[in-house]
């Protein structure tokens, strides 16, 4: 069933640490070619009916995002587009 | 620059009140074509060369995903596929 996927990551120029843990952590688990990480959130809205990318944009801009320190980008996704699970 | 994306959801049959949450707040918006909402995590990884999807993996099942609740998806990311902020 299509859902419209919203996702919502701080702006490049606003420092993550969150993301930079997760990077400080790597080297002790062996991995020292990363260069950076950066961690935001990803929320999947399924409509009753046709997915509504303007209605989702809408939800993220008023519920979702703050938009002074958050960008958010908006996309249909079909269960063949979304990629099988790891 | 490439880059890797793990998204990292709650395993279907778990219960997500923070999605729930977003999702009750709807109606007051003037939305009521919404079925549901899930809220997960998107972390972006960039490495320092190639992106490595195998690292990626790895990293998220250690460091960024509960397997016992979460699944995950690992995917390389072009910005020419990542799509335009809204």
């Amino acid at each position: 069933m299509p859902r419209v996927v919203v996702d919502v990551m701080l702006k490049p120029e606003i420092l993550d640490p969150q993301g930079q843990a997760v990077a400080n952590a790597l080297p002790r688990l062996g991995v020292s070619d990363v260069a950076s990480v950066r961690i935001g959130r990803r929320i999947e809205i399924e409509f009753t009916g046709e997915p509504d990318l303007d209605r989702a944009r809408e939800i993220a801009d008023k519920l979702l995002a703050n938009p002074v320190i958050e960008d958010f980008t908006v996309r249909v996704v079909t269960d063949e587009t979304a990629g099988a699970p790891s």
